[in-house]
């Protein structure tokens, strides 16, 4: 039996119940047998994490950072066998996939967090002096509840990501909670960690913990406990909606990232000009990850017409000609299925694709539905349901205002698309459409498809509900994605030898002439 | 009946169940009749205000800030009638309190809100040249929904104070429902709102909406409702938590104030030396208000013994000789009345006052009860119940540990105050508790009382829950507080021609050499 991360040290824990990952290019069993934890190990794992968080106050950031870095270092020594073994447990491929590309993003995650760590402004630390008041963004006290996706083995694993890597650096301890399909990639990251955070004095041993699966109602159970402080998670709609409900009774912060289309615009000036870059755009972004990412083009809205028309023969020819990825687990043909059964009982109808692929690998058919507007604004419910996976519904619109209409009736999503012409020709349209869009989406493209998350300052990777559960929050970027895990805190007349290292000796943050006494 | 303020105008409405505001210092019922809006009147509201969310795209935040300030200049004309209506609806004093005080918290609000939409760093635009991508704080593209509290009838009112000026300011029309104890000072100053907005061409006449009262059900629905983006709501913990429900359930933000005891330490250093000052504070920040305060000290912690007595006795002693003030309204004693019966149930003992007194005026004693820390402790729950009034429990402790003790139990609070000895010979005990109630609190005062709260960039006038429903967000302090009625857009390769002003022209936030274009 693999042994769980808890309070510092990797222990062999009994287990009622266990589980096993799957290769999923052959549907075979790997031969580690995991833990199914139970809620008295999850409580221990609380309580131990809650010591750390009290142990953390006063601990300076720069320590943290340490650990960031040192753990991103361990990780990197490691990185070739942390690959291979993700590869082995999510069918992705090792390079450039795993061992390049989502090794290198998850590298910089944890080394972007320690510089924002050391570096502090990510807590907006605000002083008016003539008030004697002073206030900046703080730990919550408690634990950061981690639990990552199926799709991305390493840059947003519960113990290595983002999410992680934000509540670190903001001065939590984290309970990860490995996603099951790769419950061996958590462990080797996980040891990276032990062994990181064994270089780091000062540091809680309890600072970072994990564990590989549990019963769903056992870690709602674990999130109304009062040592959660808050819950991280990036998954289904189905599974977030759940932890947002058992996080919403405890008057706790959840960050979810649970699901989108990313509706792509092709306005009819994108269509007459740039057809084959669409085409190209749209495939590649499509097929990406075997079509499992949270920013794959789901949804494309084009004027009808020949050339339209031109554009769904191409990407379906390409679509049919491309050999299908080997999805994450078993669940994934099985839930692919499943969404273009709904898709076509509202009313698309397939183009390409559609069934699962025979063979012991979980693979199905990279598929293209269709659907006129006005049927998609008659379904705009069902016909928004996520298929996770190279999967897409192209609506074909009569007119503009079809066009409009259909952003209109647009949920919350991630990411939202406009294609247009090089010129003005497109403006009126884009200016009809764009603004509306921009409402319902985190984060607005021209011209470029969605898939590509650059870890950035500036970039935003969240969005209207239900596409996550807060429109303010990013789950990538630093350092905004810090101040998630974080609590607003004032100091009134706090003695100076008092304040935290954050506030101490800092000038007015501008003059606050306008400031009063009142006392109301 | 009174009309309400709907899509920009004045507008008597048909009302099967009215209402009648009541003279608090008499119980007397006022004259005026109002109407109590049903669904149909408020889906035609939020209707109106999401017409008006889409006209409000692309309007210079210049433009709100005008109407912000011409708002205030409007109030500040009006400000001797507002004033003497709120008094009369509230019994809250004309001079100081409302006239001067309130009335100038509630304009500089205002103002501040003004200033923060013109200088436009609340939306922290953040650029990344060289990835191409912009982000910052945008409307939410939809209704802020504010509900205002009983006991700020200028300052905290739906359609004037500090939550309606931030929303506003960050771009979003605003539906407000007056509190059903002042809907006349709330019609003065949404007349005020419609004056000032005609004086401003292009914005849309429904930024600003207004009705008195509505069956709770109905509100709760309005919040449902697809055109509302947000809800703000100061009040109590009952009404907070159905309103937190009705916002869960669909997905939406709500900034709720809601409840708060407030715990006040005094530390053995403060109880030997400065007594009296405690003393003084304490029952000038307990009487405010009649106790009204969302930061009045309901709770405080001392070590037991004979100067803790003497303070208990004189504190006593005070309250007792002042004259109890006039509560908002009939619920006010009531509530008190069954507040003190649950402390009292829990163990909970009185020492001065717990009737209500005699009359037709509002009033309750001003009211003291003290318990034993470890009483305390057996029944923390139950001996936390807010009592929204100058009523307060003084609990006495044996020893460090049970301060430590009674400071772990603490919920979260909108403040936690800290009295301690001018000398060192506190700080062991302080560096114990301090940070253990920093944890549990929105704002750490050390030797004043909490009321007070000062209208400053550096404020928080939040906490964690149930105090409020999110850590991390503020109701007083701007421009932080604008970024509660806002969500993150990204703008990732949006040709420049089409980015929104607050990203034009912008240099790089900082050289972000570590940033990834990697696509995963």
């Amino acid at each position: 039996m693999e042994p769980i991360l808890t309070a510092g040290r990797f222990l062999a824990v009994p287990a009622k119940n266990t589980f096993t990952a799957v290769d999923p290019s052959t549907g075979e069993r790997l031969p580690e047998i995991y833990p199914v934890s139970n809620r008295e190990q999850l409580a221990r794992m609380a309580e131990a994490g809650k010591r750390a968080a009290a142990a953390l106050r006063g601990v300076p950031a720069e320590r943290l950072a340490d650990f960031l870095e040192r753990y991103a270092a361990a990780i990197e020594a490691d990185a070739d066998a942390i690959a291979q073994r993700a590869s082995l447990e999510t069918g992705l491929p090792y390079k450039p996939r795993l061992r390049e590309v989502e090794m290198g993003r998850t590298l910089l995650q944890l080394r972007q967090a320690a510089a924002a760590a050391r570096e502090k402004q990510w807590a907006l630390p605000t002083v008016d002096a003539e008030n004697d008041l002073r206030s900046g963004y703080f730990p919550l006290g408690g634990v950061v509840f981690v639990l990552g996706p199926s799709n991305f083995p390493l840059a947003f694993n519960g113990v290595a990501g983002g999410d992680f890597a934000a509540a670190i650096a903001a001065g939590n301890p984290v309970i990860a909670k490995a996603h099951p399909g790769y419950p061996g990639t958590t462990r080797l990251l996980a040891a990276c960690a032990e062994r990181a955070l064994a270089q780091c004095p000062g540091l809680p041993a309890a600072l970072v913990q994990m564990f590989y699966h549990c019963e769903p109602d056992d870690g709602l159970w674990l999130i109304g406990q009062r040592e959660i402080a808050a819950v991280a998670f990036t998954g289904s709609k189905a599974g977030g909606l759940r932890i947002k409900e058992a996080a919403d009774r405890a008057g706790k912060p959840a960050y979810l990232e649970m699901s989108s289309v990313n509706p792509v615009f092709v306005l009819p000036g994108a269509v007459a000009g740039k057809a084959t870059r669409i085409v190209d755009d749209f495939v590649a972004s499509s097929l990406l990850g075997a079509g499992q990412m949270c920013t794959n083009p789901g949804l494309v809205v084009l004027p009808s017409g020949v050339a339209s028309e031109a554009i769904v023969a191409q990407v379906a020819a390409r679509l049919r000609s491309t050999p299908p990825g080997v999805l994450l687990g078993e669940g994934g043909p099985r839930q692919l299925e499943s969404a273009v059964q709904t898709l076509c009982g509202a009313g698309a109808q397939l183009v390409a694709g559609g069934q699962r692929v025979a063979g012991p690998a979980y693979r199905f058919d990279n598929t293209l539905l269709r659907v006129g507007a006005k049927q998609f604004l008659a379904q705009a419910e069902a016909l928004q349901t996520e298929a996770f996976g190279a999967t897409s519904l192209f609506i074909l619109c009569d007119n503009d205002d079809e066009m409009v209409a259909v952003a209109e009736a647009l949920h919350g999503n991630l990411t939202g698309c406009v294609y247009s012409a090089e010129g003005e020709q497109d403006e009126p349209l884009y200016g009809r459409i764009a603004p509306i869009l921009c409402e319902k989406v985190g984060r607005l493209l021209n011209d470029k498809m969605p898939t590509g998350v650059t870890v950035s300052p500036a970039m935003n990777h969240g969005g209207p509900y239900p596409a996550t559960g807060h429109p303010g929050f990013t789950a990538v970027g630093m350092p905004a994605s810090l101040r998630r895990f974080a609590k607003l805190t004032c100091f009134d007349r706090v003695r100076s030898g008092r304040l935290p290292e954050l506030l101490r000796g800092l000038p007015d943050t501008k003059s606050t002439p306008n400031t009063t006494r009142e006392r109301v």
